[in-house]
């Protein structure tokens, strides 16, 4: 006889002979269920519901009402325990499907299927006896090429050490986490369904740690940090000079950094009520002088022509060779860089945002202390680097700070009257101003003519928000008594004077790789960066940060580097993408471009709107 | 054309059209001759000399007579360089040949191919330029899969970090060090000919440190020291109590040894006038509990029956995740263990001394602490082990000592005068006696009758060497003005009944698995161990070590265990040997024996000469 069963929601259709499992005929038919124990009926992950036919199903079995309890009543069976000789329609819920996607809250329009490099094997190990004294190594590994079929597993040095208790505890039961089909990186008695993973993004001025659940694909805790490497100069030029000017200077940049990612570390980790120990996979995005400084590599000749990194592949490292105090036993993986000033985060962001995959062109610009730009589809795609400055991420602004709670994020000026409106994140009194409310802030008040073309206040605008203040002239956006710093929260002519110079450099390296692809027109611009949560892209093309805004559809996508360091931590298919992508993208060396300076001044100031790409007003 | 080409000592054959250089025609025909540099002529190891057809030949290079200087004269030519068209003899002197063979003068009758896990390749790695501005590290994988063929070849993360520095020193001429094809493990600019190993063998009461020239084959230094474990237990068993007693215990025991093990190494290496962090590669063989110990693995299940060790199987473990203070890129090659009191240092014996790879049967005794018995050929090995105890080494006895210079390693008694002979190590004055000093000292008293059957003293006997000392009856072997030491050199009861309980442990082991194997004479008896020189085998019959002298061909080989660490290092086929053998070879555990017991005791005896393997006196 044959049977149909059919699988919901995929509406996938398989048959059986009345012999084999559910789990055995999902598995067969290609449709995913979670199963740790590997069809023992013990970890109870294999839930599916029974839509239709359940009254011609065989009784639940001793093993299914001791795991499913309550839920029998409502149609659960599990999959590894039911045997239909009948045709049945299932469904398989949410938390039983391996091919979760998950979609990120890190960045827009992001998401991966669940599928990460380590994973969780529940097995049992045969006791040893006197006619059979294997050693404790050899019977778990035993165990593990006969009931999975693992050939050739490596074992931590670091996880031998548990081993003789651990798998003493439960009568040889118990739950090993493989990397890679490879190495064992933990082992726990009994069953242990915890996964967890940990995301850096490391920036010049602002390193970020996602914590991951990997077995759900959620994200648990984000934190973010100023980068302590700033008190050794705030952009990548000035670090990788002090490591070539002090002998002891790369251990004191990579050790900073080290404490800084660590203590996020015990952040993330407190905040999820776990320990760093659980944390058996990380991944790794920077661009490649804090790639190079995490790795304890000398950055000197990054800044030197031909500006070649030590190192460009992707790397699998461990966490105990770099420090990193997660377990001693895991694996980081490094994203690759792509050149000396092309690095892991804009690898990242490529693979966040998918470019590479489009047959119409897409233009990412990622706004960081380094401001790259990737421009291209499936056939071609470019890049080049370009020195932005802090600005984007509240550095060098009087009253810049991270895009964290009480923020400015977004700013209304009144051209009348020239009140202003600001928003703050979590609507708190303002405390500083981000990226995005700079730029937004700098737009209004260009549109209400208080800056003008060359960047300075107009001089014949009488307010009292428009004065002298200790740093030169200043507007005043919110006054002391509406803010939480005790002080008036102030734009000043520096402050203007930064964001100039950091689009000017945007703009010169949009215009120089538009005109190498022999582009006039976009299809797509994305702005990445941890400016805050979204810049306004008429803000955006206000200030000129993006040459021709009218022709093409802007998205502010926020932290794309950091999405794409924790979809590489979701889905281990990310790297071989990651790898490939940084091969195949052709790098711009700007500073070798005879446009770049004439261009780079023509950026400097604010246009009238409208206009077109490489037209200077004058 | 074709022309003959004859390689000596091999007499190998070998045609050629005229087109290809002595390097080429030498590898096709399979004559291994050293080629660091690959055949670029700068390297200058692949000399010959041509024997006969010399004018016949091209004239030499400008590199030849850069490099050979002199030696042209002699007749000597670079392989690499000369292109033969015409009949030649060549002789590949000692120094070209790659697999020179190597005698150990650490025990007797061992030799191996010098074949190491780890090689020199000499490259020359292209400059970066702006058009091809390619990471350091793929430039050199590309230089090494281009020139060498080497492909997927990773590169140790703390090699990255020098990589920078090295690879602009001589633009980019390089030699690396290669582990098994596989990783990079150090880097030095230019040509770097030092290729260093260290050997161990971790034993409960020594430990001995091989540093060996893995380019030439040679022993450079050898330092042992006593185990500072012994301050916590002087056998196997009490240290692991020690390791089950006390919370820190095994960690206590672990630093207790790598603080010994690293000072050995500071110490070889001063001797040979190297750095420590010149040695890219170690093997370790040790008993099972010290192969926990030094993994950090809790031994305390080896004392449980049913004794079964952590894990059996050889490791490849980096020289820092277990804290060896040599390179930390190194591995450290740990020889397989075989049961719980079977381990590493056995299987180094059998390598050593090679019983599995004969027809006849082979008796291997390893006399340390404990003493493990090996028996068996090439169809069958059973071994099994017995607590010895630490005389053989020195311990308990209360003039012992290692076998060091001054200590007393044989002794003559006249029977008539009771008048003493001694041989020292270095013929000093003595300062104490090592193991096979004693089992001599302890044969000659019974063959003047001065101990009896039961061991002790004759009372009979009147003489001023036999004497009620502090701890008993003892016999002076020297008076305090013979001796370096200011005090008489006496060997007490106790120092008697210390070897007999040895002897009768060994005596057991050795009856239990001749009996298992169905023998009642046995071809060949081998004594390994770091007692002293060599045992005089007419000795070890007369005190009993061994049970029928007469039948077999004794030998005594020395330090077989570190041998056998020795060869490990020396050849990397050795690995596959080892293992191998580790997994035929039948363990017999004596204490599941009911005839231990009453073997153990009959064997406390000293027999009349001649007399059966099990046939006790009374």
């Amino acid at each position: 006889m044959r049977y149909t069963v059919i699988f919901q929601p995929s509406g996938k259709k398989a048959y059986t002979d009345g012999q084999h499992s559910i789990l055995q005929i999902s598995q067969e038919a290609g449709v995913p269920i979670e199963s740790l124990c590997g069809g023992k009926g013990i970890c109870g992950k294999c839930r599916v519901v029974v839509e239709n036919g359940n009254e011609k199903l065989p009784p639940p079995t001793e093993r299914e009402i001791k795991t499913l309890g309550e839920l029998i009543n409502r149609g659960y069976r599990l999959a590894c325990e039911t045997i239909p000789a009948c045709n049945i329609i299932l469904r398989v819920p949410e938390e039983s499907r391996i091919d979760r996607q998950v979609i990120l809250t890190t960045a827009k329009c992001v998401s991966a299927k669940l599928d990460p490099v380590i994973k969780n094997i529940y097995i049992e190990v045969p006791q040893p006896t006197l006619d059979n004294p294997m050693a404790d190594s050899e019977r778990l590994l035993t165990a593990l090429k006969g009931d999975h079929g693992f050939h050739n597993i490596l074992i931590d040095s670091m996880v031998i050490r548990k081993l003789p208790h651990i798998i003493r505890e439960y009568n040889g039961r118990v739950t090993v986490t493989i990397w890679d089909n490879r190495e064992i990186l933990d082992i726990a008695s009994g069953i242990n369904d915890n996964l967890y993973g940990i995301a850096f993004d490391i920036g010049t001025t602002t390193i970020v740690a996602y914590l991951m659940d990997l077995l759900k694909g959620k994200e648990l805790s984000v934190k973010a940090a100023m980068n302590p490497q700033v008190a050794y100069g705030d952009n990548v030029v000035s670090r990788i000079s002090y490591c070539a000017e002090n002998p002891d200077g790369l251990e004191k940049l990579r050790s900073a950094l080290l404490r800084c990612m660590n203590t996020l570390i015990e952040e993330v980790c407190e905040d999820a009520g776990i320990k760093p120990k659980q944390v058996l996979e990380s991944t790794v995005v920077g661009n490649t002088v804090m790639h190079h400084i995490f790795l304890g590599l000398d950055p000197q000749y990054i800044a030197l022509a031909p500006y070649c990194p030590v190192i460009q592949s992707p790397m699998q490292i461990k966490a105990r060779d770099v420090y990193l105090e997660i377990s001693p036993s895991a694996y980081v993986h490094i994203l690759p860089v792509k050149a000396g000033f092309v690095g892991g985060d804009t690898v990242g962001v490529i693979i966040a945002t998918e470019p590479h995959r489009r047959d119409h062109i897409t233009l990412v610009i990622d706004l960081g202390t380094n401001g790259e730009i990737v421009l291209g589809n499936r056939n071609r795609l470019l890049c080049c680097s370009t020195a932005a400055g802090p600005a984007f991420e509240g550095g060098h602004i009087k009253w810049g700070m991270r895009a964290t709670s009480g923020a400015v994020e977004s700013v209304r000026v009144d051209p009348e009257t020239l009140n202003v409106e600001l928003k703050t994140i979590d609507n708190r009194p303002p405390l500083g101003i981000c990226g995005s409310g700079l730029i937004s802030a700098v737009s209004e008040l260009k549109r209400a003519d208080v800056i003008m073309k060359k960047g300075n206040f107009n001089p014949e605008i009488s307010s009292p928000r428009l004065r002298e203040g200790q740093d030169g002239p200043e507007f005043v956006l919110a006054w002391a008594k509406e803010t939480g710093i005790r002080s008036d929260l102030v734009i000043t002519q520096q402050d203007v004077a930064e964001l100039q110079l950091a689009k000017a450099a945007i703009h010169a390296g949009i215009t120089i790789l538009m005109r190498r692809m022999g582009l006039t027109s976009i299809d797509r611009i994305l702005l990445a960066g941890a400016f805050g949560t979204y810049i306004n892209p008429e803000d955006a093309c206000v200030i000129g940060l993006i040459p021709d805004c009218l022709s093409a559809n802007i998205e502010s996508v926020g932290n794309a580097a950091g999405a794409g360091s924790c979809l590489a931590l979701l889905n281990k298919n990310k790297w071989k993408e990651a790898e490939r992508i940084a091969q195949k993208m052709d790098y711009v060396e700007l500073s070798a471009d005879p446009e770049f300076n004439e261009l780079f001044v023509e950026g400097m100031f604010f246009k009238s709107r409208h206009t077109q790409v490489s037209t200077p007003e004058e």
